[in-house]
């Protein structure tokens, strides 16, 4: 522990960023003869939390440190008080705040409960700054928050299975962002994935042998509370559901055989909401799983049941029209009714997706709207909870700037403070199509960070530059959890081309990314069994080309005779593209499986960037171009290079644009 | 499935590569109507195996494959012949050999047994190659059987333990190369590593919570089966084993209380060898244990007792003295003859490490050497079986061609045929001090691969350039597996810098390599606690930089004036070095974990051996140097970078020094 006298600059690379925060004068040195204390409350849970943290700190800066907890604050380095232990089952009413004083001579944490100290440790963590020949945390005061009580993130192990170690770095990649619900959507028409003792046909005939055991499960559920994670396991009814009737064809609404679906969309099929005995086995089923998620939620799904079975079985026709249920949404409600009554029975609330909402149905349903705000809106109006997921659908490939600007609830939102009160938060959902355990990361990370601050951070941090400089460090960092969403492209290049020679394409793929969930679905054809092993599965969504290059296009354009930096750096990427095309080409035509998906023409589009971009530095630099229609050409390529093509598009489109447009 | 009439080029990329094979005419084309039959024996393993083949492909190719397995081989374009399951535990007498013929109207396998077939289908897939626009199988007749009967590898889970995952995907590798024999080193000083649960002290005070349930051990021995992959325990004893005596002192040599030793190298402490308890004890968790690993040999380490403890021990002195036992030698003899009874009440052989050999105990007992091939020689004279470890530690640091050139028994061995029939095989040794589950996969792979090639093929299948081909696409290949012994060194950089800019360093890396363990130990006091996150634990050993360049320059050197492509490519080279240094030093200055252990003076070395490199070729080339004295300052930079300075070394000394010694 030494003070330093001069003032650091402090660099703010925090994510989600605290409610409130103030940087003070000097630093504290990390030295290894720093120490911890935790005088007040501690509890097996945050001494965990501690040897955690403490670890981390010592990966980051090579500096050993005791991993001993004196009980005794006089002298240690970090101090943290805390209160309580929290709640025993965490709940959406858990305080998580913590406030968080760095100064010369040490540093204290202090929180009401051990989940408040995980989420102000985590910050410390990101606090970490190189000065001079030491790493330092900057002083620095934080009082933080978060501005939503659910923050989640789901992920649909139902359409591909993930291994529980996927899970768990998952986990550790929320706690560092502060997410505090695992959604676990574990059941769909293409697999069911928790291991039922009273029901052992469910995995031994609907899993293909892919699912989690009770104790993976428990294990789970233990990780995500080491963490301040709630676990809310989502089984999909009535519809989303003919992995179930495999095993158990009586509970279905037709006659079998069934067999695990294989292809994606809706499926005709759901459960029949007419028969005791349905509801006898789903109250069965629903009391075993509560011995493995204490949560308060149950996720009952819900969603996309259009009745198609429904209406081709007489029984069901006519036990409709005797009670007088008009539709299958009516009967859909009537089905949700009597699970309310088995809900309640297991101490659990019910949440479910849009088509849940229903007035025979009470206040106390909670809605997540995958139909968007104003959905969302509506049921708040009627006064029911909900958290909002529309907008941070990972698998539409959006970029960061767009999930980070929407806003679950906008300050121009026309909802009530009372209505508005009720919306709880959000949820970024990972659904499991076109995943697999080896492209989910790239497709979790580091997008999920930018949403996680969003959820935590208060509405006006919304600066989309400063968020894009945090992210390159915050990815970075999350990399230390095993989570291998930067590596992962050099891997699928590497298995598309067979060789480690991939430095070409690694230039190639840097300014591609994947193309919608809809239009890849439109594109290839997409079943379960598809291998998941082409360029598009390679290619990052929205990778830092996008952002970087329009930057530095905006500022070359302020002044393209003067901005010679600017200039000098975009020349320096436009010659690299140029010189990487020709060993692209021809390594995409020595793979079939790259030269498929209309690659070999996004290869050629590739150098006619290149071209392009060096063309128009050299024009906008002075450099006399000769040829008169040289504008028009370039945007006619640019124009082709947008439209659809494969499944993989260019990030850098709208820059390039930009700089042909200046031009003469 | 569709014939091609014109000849591909037959490309081998086989590793191990096969006892026999021979290249035909033309090639099976592999389509979506690819189908497999297994017309004679099947069983679960069989078919499980078949399924991941066939997957596996599907990844490699992109083209749709139906996993349905066909009983009828008429138009099946892969036809399966199996005699039968093979033997119900492993064995080192199971049947490996097998048959594949690819023509271009199918392909057929056969082998005696499923484990046979494994083999076969691991070299099918390594068959692959594309041809046009598609992926072919080309006409192949091999018939294959292994030279060695034991081909392990040893892993150290005592050390640093590693979770399942990482067990699992290193098996993976293993029956991708056709090892069989997992070594598992399960307990150690620094932890205890498996459950029992008539002793639970053992995990529950000397595993700091890191060991595998018998759950999880059980998984290991059932994946490890389904891959044609033994899996042989090691309980270390009577040193080694101070982790026992945390929970159970009792059995020690001394009074303790004992703690989990945190410090490498050799332990004082011992089992007490003179106690009838002690043996109790050991029959009762020897005979937990068969329960969990059914392989037919039981490994007791017993290597590194000093005795120290036993010395120190009155009563011990005593009962030495009384049953005329000399020195530390006899009473571990005595030791072992105890422990063989109770091996063979339990049915285990007694495998051991070079220490267990003694007259005093019977011919049945096998020995692991890790002093070498004279001592193993030594141990077959006696009339012992025995395996080689010694030019297999894969934490010296070596280069893959000298793994690949020590042979476990040289035609120039001075045995009989008759001793020669006792060397069973070897084993890689990946011991635990140094590694953790970030880095192990750097470590093992994808050196391995070259050991496992010397284990299986003929004894003249020593092509050091040729190896080095090959290896280059199975390393890529491996990748598929999850291992990330490519993708870690990136990962390490990154962490290292907290940036993902790491394309300069990337090039400073690429030619370093990590300094030997003994050199390590020497010059960072490293124990269980150290974090091994330092530039030495992101580099990896024996990159492709030194063999490439070594190639290259000799090519270069037949005629240095005539030689264009080899002198443009080591420009390149050189000025790839020259390009990044800068960056380099300029990013070691700001991550003082990269300032640390003397990567500053390695980083300027760098900037020197780039201008060294270019300078040499310039001359070569005809250029003239003015510089008189340039050769003798040049090998004097060399000299100094070859000097230990930290904990990294580079691989391109030699190459370079070749260079400069040619010129003027």
């Amino acid at each position: 522990m030494s003070a330093q006298t001069t003032q650091p600059t402090f660099t703010n690379t925090l994510m989600p960023e605290p409610a409130k925060f103030t940087a003070g004068q000097g630093s504290f040195a990390l030295t290894s003869s720093f120490t911890v204390a935790a005088p007040q409350f501690r509890d097996e849970r945050l001494d965990a939390g501690i040897g955690r943290m403490l670890h981390r700190l010592e990966y980051q800066t090579g500096v050993p440190i005791s991993k001993a907890i004196q009980k005794d604050s006089a002298g240690a380095s970090l101090v943290i008080e805390v209160k309580g232990a929290g709640e025993m089952v965490q709940s959406v009413d858990e305080d998580e705040s913590y406030s968080l004083n760095v100064a010369a001579n040490g540093v204290k944490l202090q929180a009401n409960t051990v989940v408040g100290a995980l989420r102000g440790m985590e910050t410390l963590l990101q606090l970490v700054q190189v000065s001079g020949s030491g790493y330092i945390l900057p002083a620095v005061s934080i009082e933080d928050t978060p501005r939503f009580r659910w923050r989640g993130l789901l992920i649909d192990c139902g359409r591909h299975f993930e291994p529980v170690s996927v899970i768990e770095r998952t986990l550790d990649g929320m706690a560092a962002v502060k997410l505090n619900v695992l959604h676990w959507h574990l059941t769909e028409d293409q697999g069911f994935r928790i291991e039922s003792k009273i029901y052992p046909k469910l995995t031994g005939m609907g899993s293909d042998g892919l699912y989690y055991t009770q104790d993976q499960a428990k294990e789970v559920v233990a990780y995500a509370r080491a963490r301040g994670i709630r676990v809310v396991p989502e089984f999909d009814m009535p519809g989303h559901s003919v992995s179930w009737f495999v095993g158990y064809p009586e509970i279905s609404s037709g006659s079998g055989p069934y067999q695990v679906r294989r292809e994606f969309g809706i499926s005709d099929e759901a459960m029949d909401p007419t028969r005791d005995s349905v509801y006898k086995f789903l109250d069965n089923f629903i009391g075993e799983m509560t011995t493995i998620f204490p949560d308060p939620y149950l996720h009952i799904g819900g969603d996309e049941t259009k009745g198609v079975q429904w209406k081709q079985n007489p029984k069901i026709v006519e036990f409709m029209q005797k009670h007088d249920l008009k539709d299958p949404a009516a009967l859909q409600a009537y089905f949700n009714q009597h699970l309310l009554k088995i809900l309640e029975k297991h101490h659990r609330h019910m949440i479910g997706w849009d088509e849940v909402l229903n007035p025979a149905l009470p206040k106390d349903v909670m809605i997540q709207s995958w139909r968007g705000e104003e959905s969302l809106g509506a049921s708040a109006k009627q006064g029911y909870q909900g958290i909002l997921s529309a907008p941070y659908y990972l698998d539409a490939m959006k970029s960061a700037e767009e999930h980070y600007l929407a806003d679950p609830l906008p300050s121009t939102s026309d909802l009530t403070p009372e209505q508005r009160t009720l919306i709880l938060g959000g949820e970024v959902c990972m659904w499991g199509e076109q995943i697999n355990e080896g492209t989910i990361d790239s497709r979790i990370w580091p997008r999920t960070a930018v949403i996680a601050e969003r959820f935590w951070s208060p509405e006006n941090v919304r600066d989309v530059d400063d968020m894009y400089r945090r992210l390159a460090v915050v990815s970075v960092r999350l990399e230390a959890f095993g989570l291998t969403h930067i590596t992962h492209e050099d891997v699928g290049l590497r298995a598309l081309t067979g060789t480690k020679d991939i430095d070409a394409l690694r230039v190639f793929a840097s300014v591609l990314q994947p193309v919608s969930f809809g239009n890849r679905y439109q594109g290839q054809h997409t079943s379960q069994l598809t291998p998941l092993n082409h360029l598009v599965d390679a290619v990052r969504p929205d990778p830092p080309s996008r952002h970087d290059l329009e930057v530095l296009v905006n500022a070359f354009l302020q002044n393209p005779s003067q901005h010679e930096a600017e200039r000098h750096q975009l020349e320096n990427i436009f010659s690299s593209w140029t010189a990487a095309a020709p060993k692209v080409q021809q390594q995409v035509a020595a793979s079939p499986l790259l030269a498929e998906d209309a690659t070999t023409g996004r290869a050629q589009q590739f150098a006619q960037l290149a071209q392009i971009g060096s063309e128009a530095v050299a024009r906008l630099a002075g450099g006399n171009g000769s040829q008169a229609d040289w504008k028009q050409n370039s945007l006619a390529v640019l124009d082709a290079a947008q439209k659809p093509q494969g499944l993989v598009r260019f990030t850098v489109l709208d820059p390039l644009r930009k700089l042909v447009e200046a031009g003469q």
